[in-house]
């Protein structure tokens, strides 16, 4: 490879990068954060959806991961990951394709949270003499889905699944609610939801003579914040990976934790404006603005040199399928830095998970702002 | 085939539906629309990413296309599409890559509004004995790049592009805050100023001595509005083909214009918060919320059964990365629909270009709700 290759300046834009070693700081402390609390960990692999990350955040001998579809159940399976949980609410039309995921040696987990999706599942593993094995989502925080702690389904569910040859493991939350406050004090408020409510959960299940030997709880926020763990089996979280901005503005990481960021080439200004356009725009970015409902909007996201230095008060202030619009957060009338038509900047993204999943893959750096010449594809669909 | 293959039950959810009757009607639309005005059609691109979709936006034996990137322009290309424009400001490091797609036979122009992006264009062409077609970008609305129509840039561009080889092919505008008003008369407004800037650009042009051969206006509001083009060449437009409920926002479709939907699967219910879940949410949608601003916001999308037909008050309220969150407008107080796990639902999404690029292709429906077995697939990337 040629000197030439290793550098940015080689890359078509926009592209995504991905430096390593925030990569590896961010994995490695939330694996400590696990160890300390005393529970496994199970990545969610729905932020970087790539083998190469998956390789770098699995860890141990027999690796557990979350996933949020099935055709990343389908990759990681293949790739030799065993123990995967498809961590969104099973359907029925889902069920044949989670047995042929089992049937490939995998221990695909599936999660859901009514007597209707129990008895969908009591039915296949009736009718197939197959185990599925199901957790049953608490709602330990009214984000989205999952059962009220105290719910009379939660025995009815168990009740239809053992009896069908289903195989109850156990219990699961996301306090996805954790993402709109700020602080770890807040976070671990909200880890301690998540640990009770599904402790209570399991404990219910008990009481009445099933087992329940997993328990899932997690999220970013309240992975990092949390103090105590106890009667929690594992962890989930995902976005610690990368980082992003949303995570920045309610204190989880600094900007400088941040692994992901899109490249980008200047390709016009409006002086009279403040206006430095670029060819990254929101098919490259993503149109999220999770950062919008925070203390700091950060826009379409913060501006960075070729070398991954932060450019003071220089935001994305908007962004059009292939345009980007970056100005100075102080206005039009503080003088705008000189970024001539070529120049390469890099864009913190607000969310990873959604700013990834507008590319195929990630240029990696290693040390940044160096290319080591890899490239990790993404996959997507479903 | 069988009978089931025809059936949208078949089909993996979430994925993306196209109605090929909406679309044909759509396409036929902007086509007469552009008879009568006397002027060329140069459907943008972006919005299908689809060869098979481009087959029916094209027409004519020479047909011209727009497109926002080289990945298209080569995608296209290929397809033999042979007279492209590239309209995005282009910058040094794109040149050999548009001299590589020329040399494929294929007439590619680009766009430029700088003296500093035309002496890097001169320079090439220059350089390379190669000859680049140019257009200059105007500013007719202040939405994002362009020349303003006065400028002395102009001329300089002019100048240079001349001296050095390349070619003066014209001038170019888009209208994009003509998104940001309602009805015909606001957007027969604004497709003045497209046509008013541009024509006055080419006229300074023309007056110094320079052939301006193209005078390219447009953007799906202004060229269904646009009451007169005299002295423009070509309209532009894009998202006309697929519609969308930004476009349906602002009057210029109805929500039964929409050619694009999201099939989705009910997943699970919060009866308490009358909240349906479902497996679409941004992944599957776009983070656009496109419709936030408009007179009536639409949420993540318009839900509709899996038929087509408009489900009434039903909106897609919130989404994470693989859930969505269906709700009543009215609030959870009235009665929620009964709509069992695995149901199947449509939704309608804000805005067709952002939500298309979520996915790898399209499910043809011909005659709706029936799919036709083909799939037409997408691109993406640069």
């Amino acid at each position: 490879m040629s000197e030439q290759s290793h550098m940015i300046e080689a890359l078509e834009t926009p592209c995504l990068l991905l430096e390593e070693k925030r990569l590896e700081r961010n994995i490695l402390r939330l694996r400590d954060k696990a160890d300390r609390l005393g529970v496994a960990l199970r990545p969610h692999l729905k932020t970087g959806k790539s083998v190469e990350v998956a390789r770098r955040v699995l860890s141990g001998t027999s690796p557990k991961a979350t996933v949020s579809t099935l055709r990343e159940a389908e990759l990681f399976a293949d790739a030799g990951v065993r123990d995967i949980l498809y961590a969104v609410g099973i359907v029925p039309q889902k069920l044949d394709r989670v047995l042929a995921i089992r049937q490939r040696g995998c221990d695909l987990s599936i999660l859901l949270d009514s007597v209707q999706q129990a008895e969908a599942v009591a039915a296949k593993c009736a009718a197939t003499g197959e185990t599925i094995p199901v957790l049953v989502e608490i709602d330990s925080d009214g984000h989205r889905s999952g059962l009220p702690t105290t719910s009379p389904e939660l025995l009815e569910i168990a009740a239809l699944l053992v009896n069908s040859g289903a195989e109850l493991r156990g219990v699961l939350t996301h306090a996805g609610e954790s993402y709109g406050v700020s602080g770890a004090e807040a976070h671990a408020a909200f880890a301690e939801r998540e640990r009770s409510a599904t402790v209570t959960a399991a404990a219910a299940l008990r009481r009445a003579g099933y087992s329940c030997p997993v328990v899932s709880v997690g999220s970013t926020p309240t992975a990092h914040a949390a103090r105590d763990l106890t009667g929690v089996t594992e962890l989930r979280a995902g976005v610690y990976t990368f980082f992003d901005l949303v995570m920045a503005g309610i204190g989880v990481c600094g900007t400088d934790d941040i692994a992901l960021s899109v490249l980008t080439t200047v390709i016009g200004r409006q002086r009279d404006k403040g206006w430095i356009l670029v060819d990254a725009g929101w098919m490259a970015l993503s149109r999220d603005r999770g950062t919008a409902a925070q203390a700091i909007d950060q826009g379409y996201g913060l501006v960075c040199d070729a070398g991954g230095q932060l450019i003071p008060d220089l935001v994305m202030t908007a962004a059009n399928q292939e345009h980007g619009i970056i100005a100075l957060r102080s206005g039009p009338t503080a003088p705008l830095p000189e970024l001539p038509v070529g120049t390469r900047l890099r864009i913190l993204p607000n969310h990873a998970c959604a700013t990834a999943a507008q590319h195929n893959g990630y240029h990696v750096l290693s040390p940044d702002p160096v290319l080591n010449g890899q490239f990790w594809s993404r996959i997507s669909g479903w």
